[in-house]
């Protein structure tokens, strides 16, 4: 945990931090947005404070757009409100909506951010690759019908792994100052009908991952050379980068601090969990 | 395929069959109902006659509830309309909601009947046995947060294997004229945090899957002996049954024909069917 974060807060007030699964299809993203609509956030503060018996407002290690959910999403806040974790957890969980659930509650001390201490992030992506479309799964998956070549997929993801200007990958209005970020890991692998992309950097611009599956997914299909990745990379420019793949199989798996007394958790999803857990070759990092 | 329905119906007309997957969680059930609420067969029958350009009625394997899922239902209709197997297949998917999908269209002769011809179906029901509910899979699996013994299941799950009358797994507005069925199967399985419960029989009473499982799971978590699903099966008596198990775990994942030249699909739900893949021991029939 850094010591460069000494946030000012009361002195009566004291710190918890959760781990919220979500899934993302019913709202419109993470962060309270003025006009009221459905978000994650105005859920979990709602629920918090009625918990808390006061408002609180929440710090997110990773804001995720429409359509985009999470298997660990970190979250802090600041209460005086005195509860105990399995309170806090089980009370929070009442007052939610059957799409959002809180795994784990704990307190930490006032050093700890849930956005500015997180020294790495990764997200899943996870394709299904079928012929027909899963009705059951349309919501948790994108879905591509052409069958995907993940070892070309994954000679493109290798043409991105390390510290780049990704202005290539980065929506219009993406507000992080730098656009360079360092990718530390981009691994694809099949598993049947699903395909999983992994994602590891210190921290992710507005639509990166989406941009990144969106220059795979052209590869995959043998419609675009293995090359086009280290081109659009190059170009540094976001008209000349790829479509952006669709949310809705995109997965915030896990936020990662120099914390020791965290809780650890299965990246998931879960529905995928007892598959990956049969892969010697992939995804141990996270 | 039997002799014994020799359905009447235009000569100009011929029969065509069709294999759904569905997500029931947004439907009021199959059956097209007069309110006009949302249902599967309504939304069903309106992409076909689109593509027929013309009304049909359709004629389902197994009816299911509001909020059950299907992986491979089967249903057939007859039309004038004269297309290939790709072009209905085509056609309708590109008519129906995301949460409903045909996996494969083939035409058959006028003997077939998708609900009489029926030698078998299958259903399975997916538990998600967690501490914490799964908010990316609550309407896909029935969440049961305390651990249950599957061993104990299966052991009760013996004890009703067999032709019996089942008028204690019978919902009160069951309509079929004898409570009397053969249950070929009733298989436990855990497979990480997901139990799989499959049952075979030549037919169900209405109702009656959930109801087996509503016997099962106070076994499981040893809250009731495993005598006690013989004792309920002996009553005869829904009234001292056990609870409904909550619909959204059940899919119908096969019907059986003697018919040789209908496509085999994977039962599914295609999320677990590469954990189902690894098992050497069971569900093997299906």
């Amino acid at each position: 945990m850094s010591e460069v974060f000494p946030f000012l807060r009361p002195t009566d007030h004291h710190r918890i931090v959760l781990c919220l699964e979500y899934k993302g299809t019913a709202f419109h993203g993470w962060q309270i947005q003025k006009s009221g609509v459905s978000t994650i956030q105005a859920a979990l503060e709602a629920a918090i404070a009625k918990v808390a018996d006061e408002p609180v407002s929440t710090i997110v290690a990773g804001r995720t757009d429409a359509g985009v959910h999470a298997t660990n999403q970190i979250v802090h806040f600041d209460t005086r409100a005195q509860r105990s974790d399995y309170g806090w957890k089980m009370g929070i969980n009442g007052r939610l909506p059957d799409d959002i659930s809180v795994k784990w509650v704990t307190q930490v001390d006032e050093h700890f951010h849930a956005r500015f201490s997180a020294q790495e992030r990764a997200y899943r992506f996870i394709i299904h690759n079928n012929w027909v479309k899963s009705a059951l799964l349309h919501e948790v998956t994108t879905w591509e019908q052409y069958e995907l070549d993940v070892g070309l997929m994954q000679q493109a993801a290798n043409r991105l792994l390390g510290t780049h200007d990704f202005s290539s990958f980065r929506a219009a209005e993406c507000q992080a100052h730098s656009p360079v970020r360092t990718l530390r890991e981009l691994t694809v692998a099949r598993f049947g009908e699903f395909i999983v992309i992994q994602a590891r950097a210190d921290g992710f611009l507005h639509h990166m991952v989406r941009n990144l599956v969106g220059v795979m997914l052209p590869i995959g299909r043998g419609r675009k050379p293995v090359d086009w990745a280290s081109d659009v990379l190059n170009y540094k420019d976001r008209r000349r980068g790829g479509v952006t793949a669709k949310g809705n199989g995109l997965y915030f798996v896990r936020a990662s601090y120099n914390v020791g007394d965290l809780p650890s958790a299965d990246p998931g999803p879960a529905f995928l969990s007892p598959i990956l857990s049969t892969s010697t070759s992939l995804f141990d990092p996270v």
